[in-house]
């Protein structure tokens, strides 16, 4: 199974800070209809890191359930330790994830060293029984995998592959030139997606996608096809929108945009809060500037 | 029960990965025979971002039985959500807790407004049966509590101070002038712990001092006692060893010292690794520049 | 004249630490009977910073002498003080210059708002007798003109375009959606060369194009018949050495690169020394992967 | 002629952008009225760079004609290049300067290493007819002399002193242990003022002494004589000035706050503005906070 292509790291609706279920599954079933390539659950932006361990199977379990099998789930299982990152791999495996997206460990920043990176995805690869691929989120990490780094993690038979969230393509074009055949570089910023796609990139993860589905599908099309001033000018109209649900307001954001295409958004877990209701005016501007038909939901107003 | 004075954050020593409990308790119990006001369970020197949540309430109940009831016995609890903090915050004073160290919530930097803190942390002091501490490790999470919303949070009955784990002792001087009566401002770094004091600062939670523990004690009383030519003197002879198991080598470093001084500290949890051997002898000769007498393990050599 | 195309700032040699003219004279003469569009006299590369004002404005002198009138001669003529950047610009105007580059002032970092620069670079363009380009080189300055501030500046009728330094292609990208059109924007980073082209960048500004002169032009080429692979190909054997000349080693790296190829380079003026030894080793073998054909001059063994 | 002490860096006022020499010269003799040791002429809040060498000349011989023999007038002498740095200073002695204080170099950040700062300022105080004192401002410079580099540059027979304009007192205390014995430590941050001093500090160069006179000189005097908690709580009254002139509006309110209380301010010289009329109101609150009383001067209403 190809992990190339374009994903979308689903969000995790609540209600009453209890995981809403029906939500998550009503959401992952509409995207089964686009053009997305597969899913990531229990990303960033699927608030991985505010989920405790039981929730966190619950919301594989049910991708599983809905992502058909001929298309990738993937899982993210990323812990502080290499014990934890293990268990959650192996529990994420088990309830049927395709792959697991394991971001770089990161408390420790100055210990983050090129060597404990290697050792600890090594054990991670060693010991996961379905493929690893690295997850580089300096953003939210403070820490970088370095292309000295993924080159030789890009050698084990089980690491296939990075999602890097940054905007720095020169860092994708790196990886591309320096990684073992075969391995797979997925873009993560939405701002940076035409540009990742013109330096060479086989896909990307983005919140951007699970709004702006039809868009991202076709800027990837247009850039295979050469079509490259086509591509700008489309990726042109979705920096706004990219920017609004990328670094500015993150997954209050995207839960935001969510709710004003008819998918379950509501309020990200706290101590995370809702954007301001200026915030929606702007995202419901930025949606129409790319396309898209926002509705304010009836329970919003 | 005050909390001024100084506390050490104790280390959470493994065998085989797993927390080795005999280890844990002897530490404490030489602690106790020290002139430390208390210790810290589960700090970030605790490696609590490491452990699961069975493991922390281990630690807890351990500590508990070792330190003294007259002796303050404070417990790490920060989570990413503010559900998961209230949780581990209960059970960590249902397992007898004085009070609770409360890290920053972290991941989402760019959202970690003061509206969002302000919120979280008033949630888990309304929730929490014991006294709450705030806690800024900026170096670890790269987030920051400023001053205004310090202020206002030391305004609540039940948040009664604050550890700063950087260097940046105006900061310390502003949480001091800025905030309510009887807020307790405790330092964390232990470069800078003479001039947190002279700065005014209650006390600290130092690494160093479970290393260094009596000249902690000691330059404490001579700032105390305005001989503060004295301190500075008696700091500077701490500061090579305070880099060592300060910014530089951290829990792998603090763990080597321990070793070095007849403790138990053993090999941090991956996928931190130990100390390079070149760096257990720049250990040991700061521990004799801080007038200790280091002993190689013979398990070491 | 159009300011699109490729450029590139050339060096300023020295003989015991005084501007050598006839190896000025000489490089720019070579440059001549290349692909460059034209070139930048006191560039950043130029080591202008470390020039008088009499050796300035003998450096344009020069440039001018050896630049045909059809071919676009830059002068960077950027001071900290409006009234500085004026005089130098007016001096580079009566020397020839056919356009100046007037990079950001930025001692006050802080105090370098939008605002500050808007007033500044209108006041040198309204004084300007030849048309402006804004340079932002962050890496140096420490200080940013943002899109919003670009994309007012790009009205003025003097102010033609602007150099950008850094790698970020999004950056690019806005300054091309956002600016007024026939505003000119030039990539200034070799690393990101390509990315900024396959953005629509109207061409660059490199030091790269100073050595690998044939190879950059045959990258905008590339681009502009659509021929992406190739060019990013092509880019790619050109990144070991736009590494080394550009962020690393910087103008010692550029002057060891031009020793290397039989132009003039020689010493950088103090306190900037000479590259190590091994670095002129690699530089070698990074000319030799990006197709070219160094030669130790005998003075270097 | 001894360095320890209070140190003011006297502004620059300008008339029609224009050297106001009359108005330097008063602020001068009025200064000379005032408990400071001494004052520095063409500091960073001089706007040394926004000077040419000629308006600089000129500042230095009507501070040296304000200023008695008996009392060090220091000279800021920094450029980028060595050569300058050199016929900066030996003009500034010949003009009477009792000491220089050379910032340093700056532009091509990331080549700045020890070893180019030790060759610069050896080659300045090999060359300088009078003493040279080194000058951290990584505010403004975005670069820095480490520990191990001033250490060095101590031992220099020329070299007598640093001001360090960080508020990082650890570092203020290394410069201290670390240096050649009668290296002469100076702060440079009004903020960090008492904390530098409880450090061990042998004086200070501050812009806030340039308004808060009487008070930074109480403030010293309380420190020597043990008093600390009347020399923080004195501190404390000045924080929100030090600020103000500091950090956030500089020079520009500086110059404010100089208007304010009867000294020659004015406007600095664009691309610097005044500050918004609202910080004048901030400014005079501080001011009176500092137990000063400001007068807003006729024509600023």
């Amino acid at each position: 199974m190809t992990l190339s292509g374009l994903f979308t790291p689903v969000a995790t609706p609540f209600i009453d800070d209890e995981v809403d279920e029906a939500g998550l599954r009503a959401n992952i079933r509409k995207y089964m209809a686009t053009g997305l390539t597969g899913i990531v659950a229990l990303g960033s932006n699927g608030e991985a890191v505010q989920l405790d361990e039981d929730e966190a199977d619950r919301v594989v379990a049910i991708a599983r359930d809905e992502v058909p099998s001929g298309r990738p789930l993937i899982a993210g299982t990323g812990r502080e330790s290499t014990r934890a990152t293990i268990a959650a791999t192996r529990r994420a495996a088990a309830l049927g994830a395709d792959a697991v997206l394991v971001r770089t460990p990161a408390f420790f920043k100055q210990l983050m060293s090129a060597d404990v990176f290697i050792r600890h995805y090594t054990a991670v690869a060693d010991a996961s029984p379905v493929p690893v691929l690295l997850y580089n989120v300096t953003m939210y990490t403070g820490v970088a995998l370095q292309v000295e780094a993924v080159a030789r993690l890009s050698a084990h038979p089980n690491i296939v592959g990075i999602k890097d969230s940054g905007s720095d393509v020169t860092l994708i074009a790196d990886f591309l030139a320096q990684s073992a055949p075969g391995f797979t570089v997925l873009a993560g910023s939405g701002v940076a997606y035409y540009s990742a796609l013109a330096a060479g990139a086989h896909g990307a993860v983005l919140a951007l996608a699970g709004v702006a589905t039809d868009a991202c599908v076709e800027i990837r099309a247009l850039v295979e096809a050469g079509r490259m001033a086509e591509a700008r000018a489309l990726q042109q109209r979705l920096v706004p929108l990219a920017r609004l649900i990328g670094g500015q307001y993150a997954v209050p954001g995207l839960k935001a945009a969510l709710d004003l295409l008819g998918y379950r958004g509501g309020l990200p877990r706290p101590p995370l809060g809702p954007v301001p209701p200026a915030v929606i005016d702007q995202l419901a501007t930025a949606l129409e500037a790319a396309g898209l038909s926002p509705t304010r939901p009836v329970a919003a107003s």
